[in-house]
């Protein structure tokens, strides 16, 4: 990094690996379409992609999968007859860099061409404030007179892992815009990407290349000078709800975009940003690594947090391609949804939204999974219409080349408890129930009624118990009273009952016409008996230590390193049934200390620590996951080295990029938007001690040792506040059009915040 | 076969396996040891063994098994100096047979010398008359002059798969009387043997060559003489119960033997084998080939029948070796209970009283598997105490060289039921409550709780459940719900309810005095209201099928020789977990068919035809307990050709022995007492149509074609009758020394035997 708000390199990744990684790092996102950190000249054996939010197709018995769009951001030029690229000839100098203040990716790169060196170029990004619109400028300088082509328009030749996906391309031109369209495989429906461009020099000419539809572009370049011309593109699809076709749609898009212009374009795109920093910045003074890392971190948020209105989520390798499916797993509910929630809760609104949205497919695979249940059971896997996209043998055994059975599909039942404690989360924090009325309630009630469903009750325990499960630690399945999951079970239950007192009381009209609708009027005392009476894996009395599981504690205690040097093959998965791990305690991610982070309300500190140090050693990490629920439990407990260490794995996840990209003969670079949240989790939750609840806000900070403040804003029920913590004082200031008094608890002390105030609160003042 | 009452052969088996399936096909026992069918001069690289019957011991981390006794059969000459042997020396004829009359094992073997021949005759039996005791004849001639040396007495180079037990073995002689003793592993007890003979020739001297103790006999044989002499050897162990040490009380058994010489010994054996034979034979006129392997089949249950006052059981491979560990199973009582039940009720009463014996095993078992239960959970692999001799990783995965994790030993909960049944159907047929009383009420009580500990409830459907288990059919581990499995545990409920009514009705001072040593009052009434409660899966109304278990009709059917065909390595295991047939419908045995079989009287003919079609294609029959019950459903539904090719399939597998010696790297060769105990049901229920109830006995014959008649005693109530079947009728005879009338059901007509009369009901007069 040169600063901290972007990131930069002046070599050029020349191999396809580096390609690839570099792809991630540096690209651009605007929430309703990715673009990779590709060069303009690069094609699909350089990965690009645009990968669109929340489109889908499948080709044959494939995977769905993310369609990606035609690349309305192609060029390429030639240089006295020879083609010009960052691969082809020799490259004297490169420079990149991706701007974390706005999301514009450039690139300039020198080459030498026998005596000649010819420079382009370029800036892009995908407009924040029109999401549909792509805006590149492009420039080319020759230090010596030159014949000079430019090819530029849209690539059609995608990069798919599972496709094509657009089988039969149509390559038009309209006046002065190109346009691509094609027709999704599985639905038939319309993908089209419209292009047009401002070129001030040379003479032009249409020309369709195999896939390509080009506008060719001739001019004598003139030593020194530098020729600039900008593209516009838009892509619309057929999945969007809209009066025009999708390339009429794209058409009209780039033609107001280019009537504006590019300075106009980037000043709205550039507003747009300017408010997501307002909102969402993270400030750590004294340690530039790490603040840079995070921010790095927030802006890997912000670029892919769904369109508003879109009832999109962001899936776990959010816009970085067509990887895990493009699929939203729990990541988006219990590892980015509380960023946006504290933050920008119209995007967290939008991410319960989707889960509103897919609630019949959630339906649907309660009814079909297993001996069949009721209620809601919420994809593991899910894409547009909530059914499960995860299948039920998905791990390639590099021993016998079979595909593995796992249970991540029918066993995971967590997942529908995140869902409904994210939406009773949102209600809690943000004060406005529009998501419980929107459908959030429904959920909720649906999701209990699941867990219903699917608990069983031991008679001579009097207890409910929840069997045959997954819970975080993939590697055991199929286990019996998951210490996280029960416990997440007990809170849909609490949820439900408390959500239908809360309607009942404030909505009774609605309550009613739910209750009627989803026949749930029965139901409603079981759930409140039901919390009452689910087991719970407690902490022992003795020495504090939670089970995991029903029997954990009696598997074979093996050192993680110890275990992994018994496998036979080096990508062999330790898990699924008879994996090296199933039979010991080495487990995959937090589970119990999972638990231990998003219920941290409820167990005491002493407890966090010994489960802490039971667990981590027995803990392979093998998730992306992982590293922050340690890192805000190690925070909470006070060991600020670890959380510290894994605060920065965390954060730097993506930004180092180098994390696997196959796991056997499976693809899975990408983006990690949950280490994302987790990184500003652990700053804001582990590091701030920041714990918004229902009736006030609870600041314990443990800030690094190295750091001297901590600043970050904070939205809760609908007001703004800026925090800013040292290690002597947490300082509280109300933003002026706040509504409302609000208690925040510092260091243990009550405090009240008034609207426009600050409220500054000493360390010292404690201890006295 | 020469006669309907031999095996024999005339042909050496010179390699390793042909003499180790040989050592199966022609083995001798008493209940007490058993003596493989080897030559007198084998030694342990012939497989020679005398396993003892409940003596077990372990040695370092090798599996518990049984131990193999010294063995005191020995013999061994030399001619003119040259050891002779069937292995050594050229064979110049060779018979050998088994009587199956009074299992007495004879071979007679001529030698090739440098022109001269020398034959030895030998006769040996373990006495059925006295537990301890063998005896053998054994006579020498040569057609020359010969310089004849005879080594006999005892080898106690014994073989082990997991010795050596008795690593210390001290060898004296005592008078005349050789003694090798030795003392086990693990517990440290004495197992001793004595050998005495008597020899009418020769000088002798006394040798201790290596662990062998001989007697050295030297004479010089005259041309075409017989020189017979007599050997008696005994074992006697410090595990059972006796006022002298195992060397004292084997030296006193040998010499009392020899008192009374091989003719009288031979005499009291048989006595006690015409006994046998009056009691359980079953006569089939017309089909010579089934007749004798059915009476082969009988003949093995009648030589493992454990000794009266023992408390022993049948091991899974009988007394033929250490194979499975000499270890009990669900064999005992679902296979070979039945037969002695309804034959020798003092053998069935003998196996039950093992039970009673372990439960204190299984109440060990049950609090310490999985999560902890109450009440009995009986071993998988039982031995000596009841603790479970099942291993959690128990299968070699050829492709991984790794133990597979498989869930015999804690899901394979049935068999705590089939022990509850087993109890029950001895009192319910003997109408005797000795079992009960002596601790058979206790474990049917104590069977139930476990039951009622492990069962869970569906409070919105009402039902208790059984999840977690695997059925019979272990190819699919951890099911819900199996159809058999929850069909043994409602019974088991129902025998709870009746035995804790009948004894406060019968015995209520018996009946207070076991309630409140368990302590069970207060669990008596729920498992009336589990029985009540418990879900059992239902035949289909629509098409009658019954699912196996939870989601069996929505696994993959597969042929079963299209899924064989995809294993990469052919002793690839086919459950597990991960196996093949997992995802499949492909089954390894009976399971629902099982069910039908144990359970007939509950369910239609057409319930059985429809379940029989549907599951026989998908049987893999990797089970040799698997043949007889599709062949006595079969009968029951009338498809007597397939009844009949799976009757021979199951009475001829010991015979034929063509069993699979290895899987994996684990020898499994020996004999299969519960396919015996199948061909007995087969015969008698299956072809007899024999179902003896509480109140009655119903005959409902289905002879197959080739049969002119079936004859068998049955045992019923404490009375005795014979019953012969032709195609046309049945004649019930009631044995004078019967003491009540009994009623009988044939071809659907009630009938009265009066003690001593015969009842003779014709076909005809049913369809007229």
């Amino acid at each position: 990094m040169s600063d901290l708000w972007s990131v930069e390199t002046s070599s050029l990744a020349a191999d396809g690996e580096a390609i690839m990684r570099n792809g991630n790092i540096y690209q651009i996102a605007n929430g309703y379409m990715g673009y990779r950190g590709t060069l303009d000249e690069y094609g699909r054996s350089e990965l690009v992609a645009i990968t669109l939010a929340g489109v889908f197709d499948r080709v044959g018995e494939a995977w769905r999968e993310p369609v990606n769009a035609p690349n309305g951001g192609y060029t390429r030029i030639a240089v006295d007859g020879q083609t010009v690229g960052a691969l082809e000839v020799p490259v004297s100098a490169h420079h990149q860099a991706l701007s974390l203040r706005n999301a514009v990716f450039e690139r300039k790169t020198a080459f030498a061409l026998d005596g000649k060196t010819v420079t382009i170029a370029s800036q892009r990004f995908l407009s924040a404030a029109e999401p549909h619109l792509g805006v590149i400028r492009y420039s080319i300088s020759s230090d010596h007179d030159a014949d000079i082509v430019v090819e530029t328009g849209i690539d059609g030749d995608i990069w798919d892992l599972n496709g094509p996906h657009l089988p039969r391309l149509d390559a038009k031109m309209y006046g002065d815009t190109l346009v691509i369209a094609g027709m999704t495989n599985e639905l038939g429906k319309c993908v089209a990407v419209a292009e047009s461009a401002t070129i001030p020099f040379g003479q032009q000419h249409h020309k369709v290349d195999g896939n390509r539809n080009l506008r060719v572009v001739s001019f004598k370049a003139e030593a020194g000078k530098t020729y600039t011309f900008w593209k516009y593109f838009a892509v619309c699809t057929a999945f969007e709800e809209a009066g025009l076709t999708a390339p009429e749609a794209a058409i009209a898009a780039v033609h107001e975009a280019k009537a504006q212009g590019f300075d106009v374009c980037l000043a709205a795109h550039n507003a747009v940003w300017a408010d997501k920093w307002a909102q969402c910045d993270v400030i750590i003074e004294g340690d530039d690594e790490t603040q840079h890392a995070l921010r790095y971190s927030i802006f890997q948020l912000l670029i892919v947090a769904p369109v508003d209105g879109s009832r999109n989520s962001i899936p776990a390798r959010a816009l970085s391609g067509q990887v895990y499916k493009g699929a939203v797993f729990w990541d988006t509910e219990m590892f980015m949804f509380p960023f946006f929630l504290h933050t920008c809760p119209q995007k967290a609104a939008e991410l319960l939204r989707y889960r509103i949205r897919t609630l019949d497919g959630a339906r649907r695979k309660a009814l079909t999974e297993g001996a069949g249940y009721r209620g809601a059971f919420y994809a593991w896997e899910s894409q547009e219409t909530g059914d499960d996209a995860c299948t039920y043998f998905n791990i390639g055994d590099p021993l016998t080349k079979r595909e593995l059975r796992t249970h991540f599909r029918d066993k995971q039942v967590h997942i529908s408890g995140d869902v409904a404690i994210a939406m009773w989360e949102y209600f809690k924090l943000t004060g406005d129930d529009c998501i419980l009325l929107e459908g959030g309630a429904e959920v909720i009630l649906e999701c209990a009624r699941f867990y219903y469903s699917y608990a069983y009750f031991k008679k001579e325990k009097n207890r409910y118990e929840i069997l045959d499960v997954i819970g975080p630690d993939e590697y055991h399945e199929r286990v019996n009273n998951n210490a996280f999951t029960n416990m997440v079970v007990r809170a849909t239950f609490e949820i439900a009952s408390q959500t239908a007192f809360y309607l009942a009381e404030t909505h009774p009209e609605a309550f009613k016409a739910l209750v009627q609708k989803i026949a749930i009027a029965q139901e409603l005392p079981l759930f409140a008996e039901a919390a009452r009476l689910l087991y719970v894996p407690e902490p022992n009395p003795t020495d504090g230590l939670i089970e995991q599981f029903d029997g954990y504690f009696n598997l074979r205690n093996v050192p993680v390193e110890e275990l992994k040097s018994q496998r036979i093959h080096p990508d062999e998965y330790l898990g699924a049934g008879q994996g090296l791990a199933v039979p010991t305690q080495v487990i995959k991610q937090a589970d119990v200390v999972m638990m231990l982070s998003l219920f941290r309300e409820r167990y005491p500190t002493a407890v966090k620590r010994v489960n802490w140090e039971y667990y981590e050693p027995r803990t392979e990490h093998g998730s992306s996951l992982s590293a922050c629920a340690y890192a805000m439990v190690a925070a909470e407990f006070g060991n600020l080295d670890f959380a510290y260490k894994y605060f920065l794995k965390t954060a730097r996840l993506d930004l180092d990029a180098k994390y696997k990209i196959y796991v056997g003969t499976v693809f899975m670079g990408g983006s990690h938007p949950a280490a994302n949240g987790g990184a500003w989790m652990t700053a804001v939750f582990g590091f701030g001690g920041v714990s918004a609840g229902a009736d006030q806000v609870t600041i314990s900070p443990r800030l690094y040792k190295s750091w001297r403040s901590l600043k970050f804003k904070l939205a809760y029920k609908g007001d703004s506040f800026d925090i800013t913590i040292t290690h002597d004082s947490v300082a509280v200031t109300a933003a002026p059009s706040n509504r409302q008094t609000r208690r925040f608890c510092v260091w243990g002390r009550d405090e009240s915040c008034v609207p426009g105030k600050r409220i500054l609160i000493d360390r010292a003042e404690k201890v006295a």
